[in-house]
């Protein structure tokens, strides 16, 4: 049977320069919809596993583009309207030694008002087998982590693998709380667990004793596996490694632990970056393709990084990269041939 | 001596669909910035008055960016640098029977947080002669309404001369109160008041008693007379009167009133709209910029009028139209030849 | 319940020159999706109607893009994947006297080349209403005038409304027969059937002994009263008028019998038309819209005729005009006024 | 035998702001390439005509990209290398009220520093039969005033059709003499002379007694006559009319003197212009396109009016209409009908 | 005396997502026209070369497009006007891992309708001195096989220098017959013979018996003197030898066997491509340029490969790099350094 | 107190072609403004010093618009109105192997015709501190380089440091004199000279014996030492070091000396170039803005060269990098991470 994944989060307008354009010399912005979890459910659509992402919008104009853009990849909107603005981030793309760089303006949106009891979580999780939600979700507002952590227990209780990503931005987390007192109480439901050396640090206070530049495989252990024993319901951590060479220039791969051994993904060296947001989003994806797909965890590591590096090549924060185009990365066709 | 003009208000970030483009199709947005007041502002300096603009804004990169665009125009910003966001509006530019469409997305703006007490009056009207704000001030929240209300207060202790546009607008005044009860208490302070039917029935409950759709002399006079009688301070009172045929074709035309003679402009018929937006601004600047000239209250009626209609003729909020341009419509040069 | 309207036709690849450049002129095109029947089916959606729509298309990535288009509008797309090409057709705008020009490009399409027994009707038009095609459909290819007539039978065994437009264009009807040859056979099984005067002439060789340029009330009943006759099942029979003052001004209205009464809509002048194609789609939608919602036939006259009229300033095949929208032109609201 | 028109002049890079901005807000310029005798030059060769362009041009990439912009119109450039800098003009478009606005950087220019002696007419003419300059030749420099004197002379020699357009222009003319102390000298060689109401009055001291705004064909015949009388060989004297209703929006005719009769266009009414500019030099193109084709007088000057008429539906100097097109308009198909 | 080349084959619109857009993101498509063989006609007509296009194509407005884009880089367009459509090719460009995609939609062009005895060979190549074709023309149908077998026939007949580039692509091909039964004919009356280690193999069944990832002397000699021996006229076979590290970078050299000796040319590294389209056809224009200048076969390929090599940093299929920046490159400037 | 730097030199029209877009292939340029001078005045206003750029410019509207573009960033403009044209330049960007071309347009400029004495520098100097002037300025005419001495000399007199850049420039210097016998009177004022390798060369005639790729810290301090002893006033030589691997990638560095001792700057390596037009004085603004800050020499010249570095990936002329960003990279934030 046909699986379904259920992904939550807030979907933004994303307004990025044209080019490497400064905020300052920008006389247009290029429209496009995005945000993590979104991205997520986007990724799955495009890779045809049934999905339906569920958020908070309000009822305007720019809102419905918003959905005709989920719809278009072949997302299922779940959306419940209310209040008065959407989520916004402002993108300008970084070259060389200067860093890209993301204005957040999603304060008061629609879905940061969002409370626990707005969404019909019986229904939407009814037939569905995977739900997932990131550490974003509870950033935004203590309403929205009391949704989320609603969420994650209804999901629960309806027996579907809960997935989630940490995804530690240090520009949020502004209402109060630290994600070290948020976080741990949500993971509790969760059978899979994705983050990076930062995020075990900011969300979990798990770190190595000392700071290395390149982890061996029992520091990953090390690491993966604090988590792993921490929250009881978890099968799999997964650690993504992103080195910043420079903003064009990014190497990426990653690590699972299922609490008993370590896979590895081949280190993918990726000098010529398009558009590097919703690279870690299509990680995701395909981490969740691979449970959908029941392809053992190296099969599914190797082909999440696959991925999320080819993404790196794609405009947006959109994974447009079909299974195939994947595949062909997995046996080897790496260098970008012309295809004609 | 050169006069210095004072304006008071938001600036907000402008992002309009290309060319006749819906919400829905767009891909990129024209970035300008605008807002009523700052369009003023830009026109008095555009027109060689020196010209400081009053705003809150956010630290951050966008605000940076609009303050450059304050700077490029030749006004002098003083900026309250205070709060998270800045105000944005959407645009959708209409064309035939589809009306143009604005979203505004101002709430939480740093400018609406605004509080009495933010800003140093004392040091901004030094030297300066003449206070401009707008009925937008005081609509976009209580706390900006009072500091509208305090800034309009210290104008008239300091000998300023203050003008304002009743500029009413649907869309805005959620906080709590309606403009009628709210504006009254701030035009008293008030030299000249602009305004137009609507503004006169939704702001001050000033209407005819019947429906007409084109106004005589007589029922001018009977309108402005009354806002007139009803403010002391007040020395005119300006209705601007604008038909609109279709989304590209207005007619434009305004009459002043200073309490004795009513003074009417020509009648502009306008067919080939290019931006409609900014255009009531446009009409407050060549006001003002007659006062500043002691022009006469024909004379300035008529400059006023003729800034405006040719502003039709440009893209964006802001006037970028030379006195002598203005002055060639006056003297009946409103054929639009080519000039080489 | 809600009624769900089968379409069924050619999208294409429309690939315009930018602004009002000739061909020669272009160094880009501007890519949209569309084709008559396809701009009926998103209409609809766009109009909150259950929407289907029927083609074929070969396996590439331009025809996913179609699909994908298709979908944002909430189209849900059935196809028929096979043949090498998707049919296109390119457009350059005219201005003023200069008319706007299309080059078809849609000889062996997969549209083109889908045979009789392709598609599965039967599970197509389980619990839909309405069938609509067009006299395009027939007219690219002489197995698609088959299939045409294969699925205008099916449609009225299993009980469905069908409507047609008989869409008459010169530039078709390359394959060997006449329209007046091939029309009429499919016509017999039509319900509401809608065309124009050079339509009614070329495909059903009626006309008017006299040519006249502003029909009566009388010429149009004669006129259509003849259509009604001729086939058995119609009920309605719907003229549009087109009056073309210059490219960028056109004059619309329409009028339909029902064999007893003559309703008339009111006569649209449009005289800043932004996107000329598509208009005549919009009506049919607007048309169908109607029956959908048991308007009557007055009011579905009035409400299809409104809906054309405003798709002049939408850019592109497609009508994305709400009916709220709609429903303010029919209120009188055909200035244009801002909404802000 | 295939008739070859020689034209002589300068051809400059345009730089035109985008849609209707100001120069202050563009942020590009459209890049095209023209010049009063070299859209003469390719509208001839579009309407099929054997067409040789002369001019003066640097040795630098901006030059070739000239060159290659006459060659892909069919032109054949006969181009003198020398001096440093190319022709250029900046391009504002106007709107309604707002005139279109032109600012000539030609000082300086290959052309304005071409010396009689550079050219070799010899070469040039052998085997033409029609040669074509302008007034805006001898305006730039002393220097091309003499060359463009040498060049009509050795027309005349080797017997060629000698035409001419005044193209009065007041910005240029600033080398020292006025057009009335020069351009007769030349005028003295021409067969045909074109211009209009301001140019006879500028050029050649011929006006009315009084300022009309229509002239009747009594006042148009005694004008023209003046300048016929006055010039032994010229056998054809036209005179535009054009009257500018406003920036979009021009009336359009003429009238051409023969000694001995009067005639006159048909006047095109055309509200939606896209580019005003080269509308002359369409004219120009056609009246030469009707000697080539021995039309008769009434013919041409009907195909020469019709020719300019359509060009302002087309963005650019250059117009870019077939001959098919231009007998259109004469049919009377000027109501801009869709050809699909 | 001066030499003049005939070309033969198709020449396509070619339209391209802007900047690294997939299909699915493209509102627009960037404009040009290409094609193997007008590509090698162009890239001799900017270095000087009397070149001649020959081609059919249909009579519309495109394909006039396409003529003057020919005449713009100064070839002569010779065509035979016929058909329905012009071949069309549709490009997205890679980027890191991602290889560039053409969608070929040239099925039922004018082109592949081309039969014998449609072309006077006996006027083109009168004066003619050389004759290049490729492998693309016998592969889009079967006529169009017979046509440039004709074609090279007379050429033959009439002593033109014959080349060929083997261009071997898989997605072409379709019509029922394999390169190695078509080509062998043709190729008996070649001089030149260009191609690489595919094409040797799939056309010609040559290939080593070891896959090697970098070929020695002795192996491309070994490879190149198999064809060199299997065709009696032919005087040089050369071998292009590209690898491709990403979309972005690529390695490029090549080396010709004239029988006796194998030339080599520089490996350029090319690690910032800016359009990889076009990169073997201005090869070919290089070494056809080598033997109008008599260069020696050394020479001649140095300098092709140097073309090819900067041809990389040229947007679109053509090579617009002038003779005197290509010896820049053979004199070692290949830093890129700013002119100023 | 707040330092002012007043700078000295011309600000050009910059009109560049798209991405990587040939000259021949450009429809549009990009519009900027920019010029060696100009560059180092933005740059300073950008790091919030006080910056006054002195320039002639003719009074038309783009020399307005190149005033705004000044005020934008914050420069005071101090413009001298005259004379009828402004310099432009023309950019092509290159990539790999093919270097950017720059075209000059800049004869008979404004800025060329300007004369000692048109300049009221008592009145600019009154509370400046530094003044800047480059080699650029007395290359352009003979009177602009007599306007650069009496400016030098102006305010040596007035005591400010003076400061410069040789910025030698192949093409200019066309006006009789060579910068040897022109710049060393200039640069007897001058506390502070910025050069190069070549600069020391073709404008002092200093340079090693031998030409060596790779400068040792003794060959170095050779070089500048003889720069330092041959001018009096001079206190720091300093001298940039840039290699071109290719049109994308440059290293860059550079060395400071101070008659006792050699200061060395990392060295950056920047392998994905945005715009490399105006590195250079970006790295002299930098320089000036240690030195208003007093830095001290080797902080003044790290500071510099990371400024200079990180511009290199902003579009356009102007470095529009803030003073923390710079910071970012001086503590090794040099990896491009994005910042969210």
């Amino acid at each position: 049977m046909q699986q379904r994944v259920i992904t939550f989060g807030e979907i933004m307008l994303r307004l990025a320069t044209p080019g490497y354009q400064r905020f300052c010399q920008a006389n247009s912005f290029e429209v496009t919809y995005g945000g993590s979890e979104a991205n997520v459910a986007v990724s799955l659509a495009h890779l045809g596993i049934g999905s339906t992402f569920v958020t908070a919008l309000p009822e305007n104009d720019l809102a419905k583009s918003a959905m005709m853009n989920l719809m278009k990849f072949g997302v299922t909107p779940y959306i419940h309207f209310s209040g008065d603005r959407m989520g916004t981030y402002f993108l300008e793309k970084g070259a060389s030694m200067r860093g890209s760089k993301v204005i957040y303006d999603r304060d008061g949106s629609s879905f940061a008002k969002l409370d626990p009891g707005n969404i019909d979580w019986e229904e939407i999780f009814d037939g569905a087998s995977i739900f997932h939600w990131s550490g974003i979700n509870p950033a935004v507002s203590s309403s929205a982590a009391e949704a989320a952590l609603e969420a994650v227990k209804k999901a629960n209780e309806k027996g579907l693998v809960i997935t989630t990503d940490l995804n530690y931005r240090s520009k949020l987390w502004k209402w109060g709380k630290r994600p070290k007192e948020v976080l741990p109480s949500l993971l509790e439901y969760c059978d899979v667990i994705i983050g990076n050396e930062e995020a075990w640090s900011e969300c979990l206070d798990i770190s190595l004793s000392e700071n290395v530049e390149d982890l061996s495989d029992d520091q990953i252990s090390e690491l993966t596996d604090q988590v792993f024993k921490r929250f009881e319901k978890t099968t799999k951590v997964v650690q993504t490694i992103r080195r910043t060479v420079s903003a064009n220039h990014n190497t990426w791969e990653a690590a699972l632990w299922n609490g008993e051994k370590l896979f590895r993904s081949p280190k993918y060296n990726i000098p010529e970056i398009v558009d590097r947001v919703g690279g870690g989003d299509s990680f995701v994806a395909g981490l969740i393709f691979g449970l959908c797909k029941n392809k053992g965890d190296q099969s599914s590591l190797s082909f999440a990084t696959a991925a999320s590096a080819i993404k790196l090549s794609v405009e947006g924060d959109f994974n447009l990269i079909s299974e195939s185009e994947i595949e062909g990365i997995l046996k080897g066709g790496t260098s970008g041939r012309i295809v004609r």
